[in-house]
């Protein structure tokens, strides 16, 4: 008999997990090294170090410009794939070397890589039905670079199923959050914000997640925009905090059509991107730029608290809201959210111990050791999945 | 404890396994169904059937417009990879169907991807030494749509320990081919000719394999342009046997560099390509067409002679070719190698029980067949990696 590599990993009680995340932000790579014991809604975890390895500005532009079917070359493609698996291998020595832990006690490596495409709505083509998406950051090179098993890839398996490859938060917020007491919402504010319910009675059948709608996108656009680059971001919140709302602005924005569709649904830049902010700035030549900044960051809390009351209160009150995502450091939306959901306990995360910053990660993590498990872990009624699927492709170590 | 669904596959007497090729010639997909017994030295196979999936011209446009840096675009890419990996599930399906066996009762399938771009030299990349090639045939889709275990993308960890991430072939004839009593060349003529050479003594540590020079390149390039595209090659090769080899040109052509060139060397278009066959004809100008081709087939010839007169025989008298690849059909090669390597017993790999056609595509199931087995099948002897890797990803069923 071999000795089996995958089975020895995964009949272990106590794993050392390292989850690599790279956001559409294209700011760097998120590395969060694990403890992790069990599986399935037996997961539990405890964060040995996280670290943000950031790109270099000539990455950076490396990355963006070959995600552009405008700009972006086949051999460029070819060759990002594997420069950016150096560059999670990087982040995955990095993130043992400051834990001090040697490589070598890494049992799994679960990495998402850098998403250059993602196209989930099908279409004929050549008389396939064709949907897809495409991440880089070759998992070759960092099985081989750090020696450790590596899950990656974990989309294009939901896709196959008929899904949007997109989200699978939901599901380890369910394997972590869920309460057998309360109706919880797990939100996290990136880009987009995106909610995940959980009721007492959820199973992993019938979660209800969605996209909220923004998060930080349209408040990153403004500040970049109307300080003339100098701002990519409202640090703390303190622009919109030091602003007022205008009502009239606010108005015109509730208005936008995604507000009223129920869910399951999803929405991106295409929705919340550069047109958007362009006609936000049309429609407000005569307001104080720290005053638009209040309103579209009001508009963020507007939409997520209406969300909470239209689709998830009318069934279930919800007790608790858990808060991640670079979002969670706005004050203003913080407060924001306070305000219009006075009955409802708000809190961080960081209070259920997964800080707000590193829970992508951890949740890559956790996804690759569901795949050694060979448990189903996309949920069809987040992804719109016709199926629950094993998601991920397992490279070997050496 | 869980069903094991790896462990279960490895740990079966006989399994049944799928081999799926696609070549750089982009005519289709090569599926092989085979029945695998063991595996390493111990492998033995029987071939239960072998069909090719043509691609139809819309689908062979797509992928050379999208193997091209100058065509190809980001977009349409993402796309490619699901649309191939429909049709290469589609080539699994109808292999089994045509043997008349439910997809259900097949193990594994290894699935090589076709190659949109292959860049094995290491160059400076933003602080990184990055060499790469990218496959596309998403074998999340594979799996998912037959249900059954698929091992796909082999070449990137074989770059990821320093070699070519090519080729992979020899390690295969190692193990089928290899004979404790005689010297033996396994010479495959695809596109551009390679042999892996077998002695009694070979170990997989020291396994010499090379490429000899063209196989049909240039044969199959000179006959769609001197027949103004009206064949795409020599059938049989009728038309070089109905010509005469002209000295001069045979001459010019054998004073190219490559010949001279001690292994380990490969080759490829950039040498034997589209430059050379203009060089070709702006040489050849008085020259009747099929006393070029005759010409050019005997320049194949050759080389291969060569090759084993030059690089093999002066250590080791070659007792055997053993020949495959659509080259073996070309009866101007083989008597052309009979006649000048009389000492030889030269055979298609057919008479060891490898059908000439199907033995890339049988090679790629017993390569998948190593990787669950979690056996190193790289040679760094042929393709220059630092260590023998495992190769491939493994995505689970479903």
């Amino acid at each position: 008999m071999i000795k089996d590599l995958i089975a020895e990993i995964r009949n272990k009680d106590e794993k050392l997990v390292i989850g690599l995340m790279a956001g559409t932000s294209v700011d760097g790579i998120d590395a969060a090294l694990i403890r992790l014991y069990g599986h399935g809604k037996e997961t539990r975890f405890e964060l040995v170090k996280f670290t943000t390895l950031e790109f270099s500005e000539s990455i950076r532009n490396f990355i963006l410009k070959n995600s552009n079917p405008d700009t972006a070359k086949l051999d460029d493609i070819c060759r990002l794939n594997f420069l950016l698996g150096e560059a999670f291998a990087s982040a995955a020595l990095d993130v043992t070397k400051k834990a001090d832990i040697d490589i070598a006690e890494v049992d799994l490596i679960g990495s998402h890589g850098q998403t250059i495409q993602h196209l989930p709505e099908a279409q004929k083509l050549y008389g396939f039905n064709v949907a897809s998406t495409l991440q880089v950051g070759e998992p070759s090179i960092i099985a081989h670079r750090t020696g450790v098993l590596t899950v990656a890839d974990f989309r294009p398996k939901d896709i196959a199923a008929g899904g949007q490859g997109a989200p699978f938060i939901p599901y380890v917020d369910y394997i972590l959050l869920h309460s057998p007491n309360e109706c919880r919402v797990c939100l996290n504010i990136g880009g987009i914000a995106n909610l995940t319910f959980l009721t007492p009675d959820s199973q992993n059948t019938d979660i209800i997640a969605f996209d909220t709608g923004p998060g930080n996108m349209l408040i990153d656009l403004l500040m970049s925009r109307l300080s003339g680059e100098r701002y990519r971001y409202d640090a703390g919140g303190e622009t919109a905090l030091s602003g007022t709302v205008d009502p009239k602005l606010l108005d015109r924005m509730m208005e936008h059509p995604y507000l009223e569709t129920d869910p399951p649904k999803s929405t991106g830049r295409e929705s919340f991107g550069s047109e958007y902010a362009d006609w936000i700035i049309e429609i407000s030549r005569n307001i104080e730029w720290k005053n638009i900044i209040a309103t579209v960051t009001r508009f963020t809390v507007e939409s997520i608290a209406l969300s909470v009351e239209k689709h998830l209160e009318p069934n279930h009150p919800v007790d608790r809201i858990i808060i991640s995502g670079g979002g969670s450091h706005n004050k203003a939306i913080i407060s924001g959210l306070e305000e219009r959901l006075p009955l409802i306990h708000i809190e961080k995360s960081d209070e259920m111990g997964i800080p707000v910053d590193a829970k992508e990660a951890i949740g890559f993590a956790i996804l690759a050791n569901e795949t050694i498990h060979y448990s189903p872990s996309n949920l069809p009624t987040a992804t719109g999945a016709r199926k629950k699927v094993i998601l991920g492709k397992i490279v070997l170590p050496g």
